[in-house]
């Protein structure tokens, strides 16, 4: 009999999740009405996985927020209503609970996206587990499915090093980004990097069956490349655009983001096939089971 | 600086939520488009506190999904789709996730509900958060704030000893029963019972800013009338109905639910004053935090 740790986390998802709906993307995508489509996800964050104990409770709360938004993000959808549950051992000072809220009251306010649900439980750590509701222009979100060959890859800011340098606690989502992604419609393919830029663009390579080849000296590092390619919740959007498009892209990123976007390599016709300066990356993967 | 024990568990959510929209029902009610409201709501699942180690795993997958069903019920509205958070030790056999994903699909096909989305994390302890996402007709939701004195007072179901019965891990959701009573117009106010009957119905006392008076042998009890009004879990709904509409009502059930529901009592003009055969009953709460 197989524990979770002999599995790996991404290999019982899978299993458990194999014949279901709409899973697989950052959110799932459902229909709502005539005119948009209803995004919703949520996303766990749990103390000695997520957070080490005596993590500012204002942070805590901001990230618990500012994930489930950057999953919005990684779709180009509009961020509507949260859910928090909150666990917390009984002995758990109340205070710390109020700066936690405080920390996604923040987020909130910032993407104007309201609280409007939850439940708090006894339990022996904290947790809090984030549902994100929203909405997308019908047919319009941006899926992992979308990538060609020949398109280029863009990442929207540097990877790695993020636990070390408090990143992954105070990573602004990249929802207005996104939705000027989203609408300017260059963009074919998009996700977000929570697991590392390798295993995340595995999962795009997967989804449209294409492969990838990465340009080392291009990726936009905070520490060393074997950083910026694994260390993990980085929380930039990893996209695609076709390359004839990609001179008009840049253009437009410039007059209306007011920057541009490092261009790290090439989708190729090689179905999974993941390289790194033409050479195959052998495959290693950010789990927090193993 | 007080602790959650102090707090305790409805204390510490009406403060953590008071200045929050639509915070209050069993569900979150929110607006959808121009025919439907959209209808929000999350409950956790945790070993230790909802229920013992040892527990079949199915019933537990079933307890998970019933319950958030049962949110659903007490609006009257539709459930459409569950996403869940899964928490579970490194060490936790696969074989027994399979199975609660097993008990949670039992619960799904028998509602026509999708699973389209969640989470797996490790942790300390086996937890499910499932999150709910459904619909009902604009502005026909069932609140807890309908309820006007000389309403009759109703439930769908025997009270009390649901723990010792094991009747918390294999409830029906009264998802069908739910949606007639809605449909029938009798009904102005609902909410199911989770936290015992005396504790619920002074929810509806306080957010229908009305009183109750029950009448001690017309409740419905599996054991004990103190198991009947204090015991949590039964997940019966809670409902009232114009004494006028009384006897058309019950009449009315009959004819499309082939069954009748017992009046337990009367909503009377004192603002939150609960009363048991015409005497003031003290507060006693079932509050998983004391």
């Amino acid at each position: 009999m197989k524990t979770l740790k002999e599995l790996g986390e991404h290999n019982a998802i899978a299993a458990l999740t194999a014949n279901l709906k709409a899973v697989g993307d950052d959110c799932a995508v459902l229909p709502l009405d005539a005119h948009y489509d209803i995004i919703l996800t949520s996303d766990p964050l749990i103390q000695g996985v997520h957070f080490v104990p005596g993590t500012d409770p204002e942070a805590i709360g901001w990230k618990a927020a500012a994930r489930v938004l950057s999953d919005f993000a990684a779709m180009g959808a509009d961020p509507q209503y949260l859910l928090i549950n909150l666990v917390a051992p009984p002995e758990q000072d109340f205070q710390t609970l109020e700066k936690i809220y405080a920390g996604v009251s923040k987020v909130r306010k910032l993407f104007d996206v309201d609280l409007v649900g939850g439940d708090l439980s006894q339990g022996s750590t904290l947790e809090l587990h984030v549902f994100g509701v929203g909405r997308v222009p019908k047919g319009k979100a941006l899926l992992r499915s979308g990538a060609r060959p020949g398109d280029v890859i863009y990442v929207t800011g540097p990877l790695g090093g993020s636990f070390e340098s408090g990143k992954h606690l105070t990573f602004m989502p990249r929802i207005k980004e996104a939705k000027w992604l989203r609408q300017s419609g260059f963009v074919r393919c998009m996700m977000d990097i929570s697991d590392g830029l390798a295993t995340d663009l595995r999962h795009i390579l997967k989804a449209s069956k294409v492969g990838a080849d990465i340009v080392s000296e291009k990726v936009p590092k905070v520490g060393t490349l074997e950083q910026a390619l694994f260390d993990g919740e980085d929380f930039e959007l990893l996209f695609t655009v076709r390359a004839e498009d990609a001179a008009d892209f840049d253009f437009q990123c410039l007059e209306n983001l007011d920057q541009q976007f490092p261009r790290i390599g090439t989708i190729t016709a090689q179905p999974e096939i993941l390289m790194l300066d033409s050479t195959v990356l052998e495959l290693k993967a950010f789990e927090h089971f193993r």
